[in-house]
C-alpha cells in the first residue's frame, strides 16, 4: 500500500459541462460550517427553510417536499420507487440517455414500461404520448424529462401534462438540469412528482436530490399495496424524519445541508424570473458566437442552460476537451452513448452562467480550433455574442 | 413563503453521540476546496487514492472496495441488494435496531430470512448462529452487525465467519459504528462484504458509504440470474465508475470526497493500531467515570467508542440531552426503539475522542445531574477517569 498521500489541492476549475457548476465562494464557506447532529434543532429548522425555499424554486405548495440523501439518480429512483406498484402500467418518454434511464429504474420497480421513443435530439410530440396513453389506458404515470441532459432539448410539458392527467395518470417530470435554470411550475402545470440535483441550477456541491409530489401522488405513495423495493429511498420514512415527528431515518449530511440552503439562498435573492431570464440572455450570446464559428447546434429546442452542439469538422474531440481543461481550466461535456465522441454540452448554469465565461470559452475555442487547423472566421464568435451582450 | 433567510451559522457542537462524530478543521478545509467534476483527471486521482487507503482501514486487499453515493445506510443496502437474490435464503443475527434493519431491506430485496434474534443489549451466541445454519442449510449469506450502534454492543466475528463459511455461506458484516475505532480485519477474519459510513470513526462529513467485497462476493454479485432491484445501488454499474473505465454512473459528490480523503489521511496518519488504543484508553477512562458515578453500561459487551448506558434513576432523559446540549454544546445520543426514554449513547469516535471531551462530559453529567436532585457522588467520577488518564 502507499503510505504517503499528498494534500488536497483541486485546480480552480470552470465547471461549463452538464454539472456540476461552478459552486461560489459563498456557497463552499456555508459547506465548511461546523457539523450538526442530523435531530440538532438548529439543523432541523434548517431543514424547514430548505423545504420553504425548495417549494420556491419548484412553484409549488406541495408539503411532501424535500432533499433526497443522494445524487440526482437517486431522486430520479426515488420518483420511480415510491410511485410505482409492480405490474403497474407507466408510459415514459426516451428522447435521450436519462429518459431511458427512468425506463430502466421503473422495470427493475416492477413497472410495465410502455416507451415512447423519439431519436436523440429531438422532444417529444405530446400526440405521441396522447397515442400511447390511448393504446394503453391503464397507465397510472407518464414520466417525461423536461431537460434531456444527454442532447440539451428542452421538453414542453404543459400538453403532456394536460394528456396524462386527461388519462386518469399521473405526471412525473425530470427536472435535475432543469431547476434553477428554466422555467417549472409544479402547480400551474399540474406535475404530480419531479426530481432534481443540486450541482446544476442550484450550483451546489453534488450529493442532495430535491423531490416534490402532489397531493395525489402522495396519495397513490401512501396507498401501496407493496411495499416499495428500495429502503433508503422509501419516501414513508424518509418523509417522517422531515416532518414534524422527526424519526430517525438516515443521517443527513448537515453540511450538504448547509450547501444547499446558501444555494437556495441565492436563488431567492435573484429571483426565479431573473434567473432564468440571466440564462436566457446568456445562451443567446453564447450560441450566436457558437454558430458565427460554424459550429452546429443538436437539438431543434435547445436548453438555454445546457448547449449540446456538433464536435467540429475536423477537430479532434478528445483533444480539444483536454486543452480546454489543462490551458484553460474549463471542464466542458463529452457526449454520452450515440454521441460519444460526436457531441460537446456547455453548460452556463448557475454560478457558471456569465459574461465572463460566455466570452472566454468562445474565445478559448476559437483559438484551440484554429490552431488545430480547423477553419474558422477570426473574431465573428466574439463579435457575435457581444452584440447580444450589447443589446441587453 | 418567507422571504428572509437567515445566514447560516451553526453553533459549534461537540458530537459525543453515536455519529456524527466532530469533524476537524483540517477536514472541513478539504470539504470547502474547489469543486471538481466526477471526472476530472485531479478527481479520479483523488478516487484511487481513497481507494487504497479504504483497503487499509478495512485490512483487505479487495479489489472491489469504494464509497457508495449515500450514508451508511446507503452502504447497508448495496450489499443487500447486491448481495442477495430473489429466494435467497439468509440468516440475519439481530441483537438491536441496525440488524433489524439490515433483515427487513434482505426481505425487500427478495430474500428468505431466518432470524437469530437475541435481547437488545446482548451479542449473538455463536452456537446460534451455527444453529440456524443447520437448520437452513441453503444458506447464501449470514448478516450481522460488529457495532450494534443502537446498544453498543460489540460482537465478535471471528467464529461466526468460520460457522458461515463452513456452511457455505458469505458473511456480510455491519461496521458502520466499528470503521477507524475498532479492530476490524476484512481479510484475516474473511469477512466477504461489509459497509460503513463516513461520520463516525473516520469523523468526516456524513454522506457516503464505504464498502468492500471478497473475491468470491463479487463473483456471487456478477454471477447474479436476476437484476438487482435498485439502480442507484447497482454494483455493476458503480463499480465501472470506479474502474479505470470510468463508466458514468452518478455526479460524485468531489467536496465530499476530499473530505473522507482527508478524514482517510488522518487515519493513516495516526496508524490503525494507535488509533484503535485511543479509543480503548478513553473508552476506559469514561466508563470509571460514568460507573464512579452510578451510572450502569447496557451491554455486557461494550463497545470502547459508543458507550451506552442506562439513563440515571430519578433523572429526565430529555431534559439532561437538552442541558448538555444547550449548557455545554454536547450532543449525546437518545435511546432507540424499546431504549426510547431509557438510554443514553455517548459516543467517543475519532476526532471526537479526546481527554478534554471525556473530562468535560462527566463533569457536565455530575453537575446537571446534582443540579436535578438525582444523587451524585461529587468528584467521584473526574477522579476515577484521571486515575485511568494518569497510568498511561
Amino acid at each position: 500500500m502507499k503510505t504517503e498521500y499528498p494534500e488536497i489541492n483541486p485546480t480552480e476549475r470552470i465547471l461549463m459541462g452538464p454539472g456540476p457548476s461552478d459552486v461560489s465562494a459563498r456557497v463552499l464557506a456555508a459547506l465548511a460550517k461546523p457539523t450538526l447532529g442530523h435531530l440538532d434543532p438548529e439543523y432541523l429548522a434548517v431543514m424547514d427553510d430548505t423545504r420553504s425555499m425548495l417549494q420556491y424554486v419548484f412553484r409549488t405548495t406541495n408539503e411532501l417536499t424535500l432533499a433526497m440523501p443522494g445524487t440526482g439518480s437517486a431522486g430520479m429512483e426515488a420518483c420511480v420507487a415510491n410511485l410505482v406498484e409492480p405490474g403497474d402500467e407507466v408510459v415514459i418518454g426516451v428522447c435521450g440517455y436519462f429518459g431511458a434511464r427512468m425506463a430502466e429504474m421503473a422495470e427493475r420497480h416492477g413497472a410495465t414500461i410502455h416507451r415512447v421513443d423519439v431519436p436523440w435530439g429531438e422532444i417529444i410530440d405530446p400526440a405521441a404520448i396522447g397515442k400511447a396513453l390511448a393504446d394503453h389506458p391503464a397507465t397510472k404515470v407518464v414520466g417525461v424529462v423536461q431537460a434531456e441532459t444527454s442532447t440539451g432539448a428542452h421538453q414542453p410539458l404543459e400538453e403532456i401534462s394536460r394528456l396524462a392527467h386527461g388519462a386518469g395518470a399521473l405526471l412525473l417530470v425530470d427536472a435535475v438540469t432543469s431547476l434553477g435554470c428554466v422555467e417549472l411550475r409544479l402547480d400551474d402545470w399540474a406535475i404530480d412528482a419531479c426530481y432534481s440535483c443540486t450541482q446544476k441550477g442550484l450550483s451546489s456541491p453534488p450529493g442532495l436530490a430535491p423531490v416534490s409530489f402532489s397531493p395525489a401522488a402522495a396519495e397513490k405513495i401512501w396507498s401501496r399495496k407493496s411495499v416499495i423495493r428500495s429502503w433508503y429511498l422509501d419516501l414513508s420514512l424518509v418523509s417522517k424524519y422531515w416532518s414534524s415527528e422527526r424519526v430517525y431515518h438516515h443521517t443527513a449530511s448537515s453540511n450538504l445541508g448547509y450547501a444547499l440552503y446558501e444555494g437556495l439562498r441565492m436563488v431567492v435573492e435573484e429571483g426565479l424570473e431573473a434567473r432564468h431570464a440571466r440564462h436566457l440572455y446568456h445562451h443567446r450570446a453564447l450560441r450566436a458566437g457558437l454558430e458565427a464559428m460554424g459550429l452546429e447546434y443538436i437539438p431543434d429546442h435547445s436548453l438555454p442552460n445546457l448547449n449540446a452542439i456538433h464536435v467540429a469538422a475536423g477537430a479532434d474531440d478528445l483533444v480539444v476537451r483536454k486543452r480546454l481543461l489543462s490551458e484553460y481550466g474549463i471542464e466542458i461535456g463529452a457526449g454520452l452513448g450515440p454521441f460519444a465522441g460526436k457531441a460537446w454540452r456547455i453548460g452556463i448554469m448557475g454560478s457558471s452562467c456569465t459574461q465572463r465565461n460566455v466570452i472566454l470559452v468562445l474565445g478559448a475555442l476559437e483559438s484551440i480550433l484554429g490552431d488545430m487547423g480547423v477553419p474558422v472566421p477570426k473574431g465573428a464568435a466574439i463579435a457575435a455574442a457581444s452584440e447580444v451582450f450589447a443589446s441587453n
